[in-house]
């Protein structure tokens, strides 16, 4: 991967974020699975802990954690909001995979959850984890001492990311073919929403965690925002150049053909500018509060030189 | 129906909850579904408002728009949290009804969501109603003057009581073959999970608005678990029992016999006896709060009486 060596001492960005947080945050989640299980049905629980447990970059959580911390809340406090996170993305996972969705056998080179728990039982589990999501922080940040107008401010930042006029909505953009347009715009009104706006939630719940003000809360909601769209940019480029050791799955590119991605509406060149633009932008966005730099600038700069 | 006059001056409680609680209820939902749509794709607010408005007893919101008012909140300071309740009941429908659930064309007399709007859509609307619940509640209530504590605590019951602990999870154990069992608690599980929890913490939810004790609480609490488990008991007898008419849709006695109900379990007799004992517990369980009669003690009472 080129971000290798961008003046953090040869680690990449990316690197110190998965030994800072994202390690942190599977320790944690790997407890979670194995412990709490109480009053739920057993092929329920597993059914759920499959999911949650099946890798995946965790960059939500790792994102919502590292702007807790900037925040001045410790990582660990901020462990209940960065789960509610990845319960809501890992269930959208489960209900992507569904024959009626995507129909994907696989994911992460494992058998996806209705493969393994049946189409009833991943619908609910699904339903469960994103329910699961709100109850989990709801009762667990204010028991680590976080004030309930800013737990319920936070919680609501990622209610928005994730329902209808988020996630959920990007979702059908993506899916619904009587719901989709022609013109190039409409790829970005797609990934904001279905990428981005769960991206852009678990950055600034976990700021709004802290004691900040408005305007700050501001720059890491924008810093959110254009780093989910280079993600999303940045996956559309890696589907289609990737070689599938460098990508950790084949490159699928007759989905990428198929499918309205930035590739198929920009073409492979315009789409790398995208990337560079919405990643430099995601940097901008928090410059004013890290004048001395910081990894969350670093790691929206790494994003865009991972496509070339 | 042989609930009426039975002291509330020849009109049925049913009917009173009606007039107070549920027609400001429904005229609030239908306003909301027609304005309510900014940043959501317009396939998506159609999906939702079509199974939204879809009719329906509308239990849960007016038992939780009646706790609040007995705790000193009126109702329409309150309907954030029906609507909440609601939305979590409506979403549970949608995907209950799906080809890979319990494979339904028809709800209401009406086709059901995935007829209309196809199966992605359908999937997608309920995870979008499970999420608009949230972000309601959490961002209505304050405004109207509800304390951020009591928000926490009010949404809270109902995550609980709509997850893998409570709703979610009696879903798994009545559809999920390898997590049922042959003994008769077994119904008792499901229906207090399955329809309990979800009444339990409309009713709960409600009251916690309000500046109780957590005795009164209490109160409303098991006032909830016992009402949800008459309401599933005379649910089952009314399904064997009921003429056409009486009902408002054809008794299904095949998928009676088929499924684990409590007549099934206990036989007819038994059953009404369960019915009777629930309804006198739920009862029970509010008179320390109204010794002089209430509206939801006279609900209650009345419950069982359907089934004579």
């Amino acid at each position: 991967m080129s971000a290798e060596g961008n003046g953090t001492g040869g680690k990449s960005p990316l690197k110190i974020l998965d030994e800072q947080y994202v390690r942190l945050f599977e320790a944690h989640l790997e407890e979670f699975c194995k412990e709490e299980r109480s009053n739920i049905p057993e092929r329920l629980a597993q059914s759920m802990a499959y999911s949650l447990t099946a890798g995946g970059k965790r960059l939500r959580p790792a994102l919502c954690l590292a702007a807790a911390e900037r925040c001045g809340v410790a990582p660990e406090r901020a462990l209940p909001m960065a789960m509610a996170a990845e319960f809501i993305h890992t269930a959208s996972l489960i209900h992507d995979d569904l024959p009626c969705m995507d129909d994907d056998d696989f994911r992460r080179g494992k058998p996806t959850n209705h493969k393994v728990f049946g189409e009833a039982l991943a619908v609910i589990a699904g339903d469960c984890m994103m329910i699961w999501a709100f109850s989990h922080a709801l009762c667990r940040l204010p028991a680590q001492g976080i004030q309930p107008e800013r737990v319920l401010r936070a919680v609501t930042l990622l209610a928005e990311g994730s329902g209808p006029a988020g996630m959920g909505g990007g979702q059908v953009l993506d899916t619904d073919r009587e719901s989709q347009r022609d013109d190039r715009d409409f790829v970005f009104e797609i990934a904001s929403m279905k990428t981005g706006a769960l991206i852009r939630a678990a950055v600034a719940s976990g700021a709004m965690l802290g004691d900040i003000s408005d305007a700050t809360l501001q720059c890491y909601y924008d810093y959110g925002t254009h780093l989910g769209l280079a993600f999303q940019i940045v996956d559309d480029i890696l589907d289609v150049t990737a070689t599938k050791e460098e990508l950790g799955k084949t490159p699928n590119k007759d989905e990428a053909q198929d499918k309205r991605t930035f590739v198929s509406a920009y073409g492979l060149d315009e789409a790398k500018r995208l990337a560079v633009r919405e990643s430099e932008a995601a940097a901008h966005a928090l410059e004013p509060l890290f004048p001395q730099g910081d990894l969350l600038i670093d790691v929206a700069k790494s994003l865009a030189m991972r496509t070339f």
